[in-house]
């Protein structure tokens, strides 16, 4: 699955994966009074609305992106409905042969991490037949329990050609609280990183490994030493935009070949017609907004990484 | 709810709560025939089976114990019909009076802390009334992203009075990996460890803070440590029986009172039938034979801890 990234990165020169994350107040008042009206002001109607809302984004961007990062969180806090949600958007974005990254920072041990692994990117079997549960083609993992906690995860992706990206240094403002803190002289996220560099050597595509980091945009200099302790992992980086990260300040994330990275936007594509430089589109008309706002970040990338390079 | 979870535990004399972490693999043919039988060897049939299996062991034990710990990754392997099993499981032991922690380890920060946090503990408001997702009245965190991923739950535990245990040293053996690195010549737990006191000192309920911390039972010399850190902190032990964890090392977990620690037994209780102390239940007993694990759990328990005491 890294193999098939990295060819629509390259194929779209997009290193782009826009973050389903859809809060209720981002979504359309014609997409919401149309749900609630067929399902009802309740969760049932809450979780069409967001589903309409994905797929109108996705119909009017998926040309143009090679992943998506859906946010489960968003859907969980709406209960089974909103995991229904989920697991359509998940279905149809592999119907539009976009890459799915499930944003679940998972992280457990032995027969629970299992459980986790095959939950999201592998299949139960039941009698002689096999069933996927969510079925997304990488996820993010939290590292906080050790190797116990990754090996599952590792066994899954190299029987499913899978991948995953595990939380490295994370984009918000108290990442540094445990993150930052200094182990023999070198902070704590870099050990992480380098584990990850250890095991994706062992989990190896063509160019990259098929296990990545996630490296928040909100710390560059951090970006920079870790680009070089984890060579061969893919970094996923959010925090461009709305939290704050500029496209100037990517640069060190990516490899001389111009790979290794892949920038998260989410609300600044997804709710792009809120901000004002795409209000003319109008609430209506909001998926083109996002349209726009791909292509803007899809320049705006190219100009300050690969201009000069 | 914590003064809850320590009314029950001192009525019952039981420290003790049954991980409802069902594998596949403990339940009874009879279960699994009925429920294929009805609704097909597939996701959905699976989903009945654990439902049923819950549904009994749950029934012959809830006037035993204080608490349950349904781990979320055991029903969400099944996809959405593993998450309505855990939904019926969580509703059903709450019909039961039973304290409900659900062990799912989220952390992420902010607005997708929140979705987290409401999804489990509290609600979402849709048009002038609110709803809930699944509705535990604990919860598993992982602290690996800082205070902003805590915040948000701490939050809406005090808004909802409800609870969760911070993931502060977990029981498995990876797990001094990243958690055992010195920081400043102490390990990273304990740094952990005095966040989640000065977080749960901040948010108390009668005697005991509502915010509490998972230390696993197969570091008890960690634990004493911890316990003298967090000491209005109830911990959650995991790692009891199954795991290697003795009786005899969990006196350090408890505060002088009796009380602050809560021990987690899973397949000890759940799969108990599949023991050869047990074996004597068969099968089509292995309700009963868990009911007897728990009185048997009650008893080890007062003999290593208390007796002396």
């Amino acid at each position: 699955m890294i193999n098939k990234l990295i060819n629509k990165i390259e194929q779209l020169k997009a290193p782009i994966v826009v973050g389903l994350d859809p809060m209720l107040s981002y979504i359309p008042d014609h997409i919401t009074k149309k749900a609630y009206a067929e399902f009802g002001e309740n969760l049932k109607g809450v979780a069409e609305a967001i589903w309409q809302y994905n797929k109108d984004i996705i119909d009017a961007t998926y040309d143009l992106i090679p992943a998506v990062k859906p946010q489960i969180a968003m859907y969980e806090q709406f209960g089974i409905e909103g995991m229904i949600a989920f697991q359509k958007t998940v279905d149809y974005c592999k119907e539009k042969d976009l890459v799915v990254i499930g944003d679940i920072k998972r992280g457990d041990i032995g027969s629970t991490s299992t459980a986790y692994a095959v939950g999201h990117l592998g299949g139960v079997k039941i009698g002689d037949k096999t069933f996927a549960g969510f079925n997304e083609d990488f996820v993010t993992v939290n590292p906080y329990l050790g190797s116990d906690g990754i090996h599952p995860f590792l066994d899954v992706c190299k029987e499913e050609k899978k991948g995953m990206f595990i939380l490295v240094k994370t984009s918000n403002p108290s990442s540094g609280e445990f993150q930052d803190q200094l182990v023999d002289g070198r902070p704590l996220y870099e050990l992480v990183g380098r584990k990850v560099a250890e095991w994706g050597e062992a989990h190896m595509g063509d160019s990259y490994s098929y296990i990545g980091a996630v490296v928040g945009a909100t710390y560059p200099e951090m970006g920079k030493v870790l680009r070089r302790i984890m060579p061969k992992s893919y970094i996923l980086v959010p925090g461009y935009g709305a939290q704050g990260g500029k496209a100037s300040d990517l640069a060190p994330y990516f490899n001389k070949d111009g790979l290794g990275a892949i920038i998260n936007s989410s609300r600044g594509i997804i709710a792009a017609y809120k901000q004002p430089q795409y209000q003319q589109f109008g609430e209506t008309n909001f998926a083109d907004a996002s349209r726009q706002a791909v292509i803007d970040m899809k320049e705006d990338l190219y100009q300050s990484i690969f201009a000069n390079k």
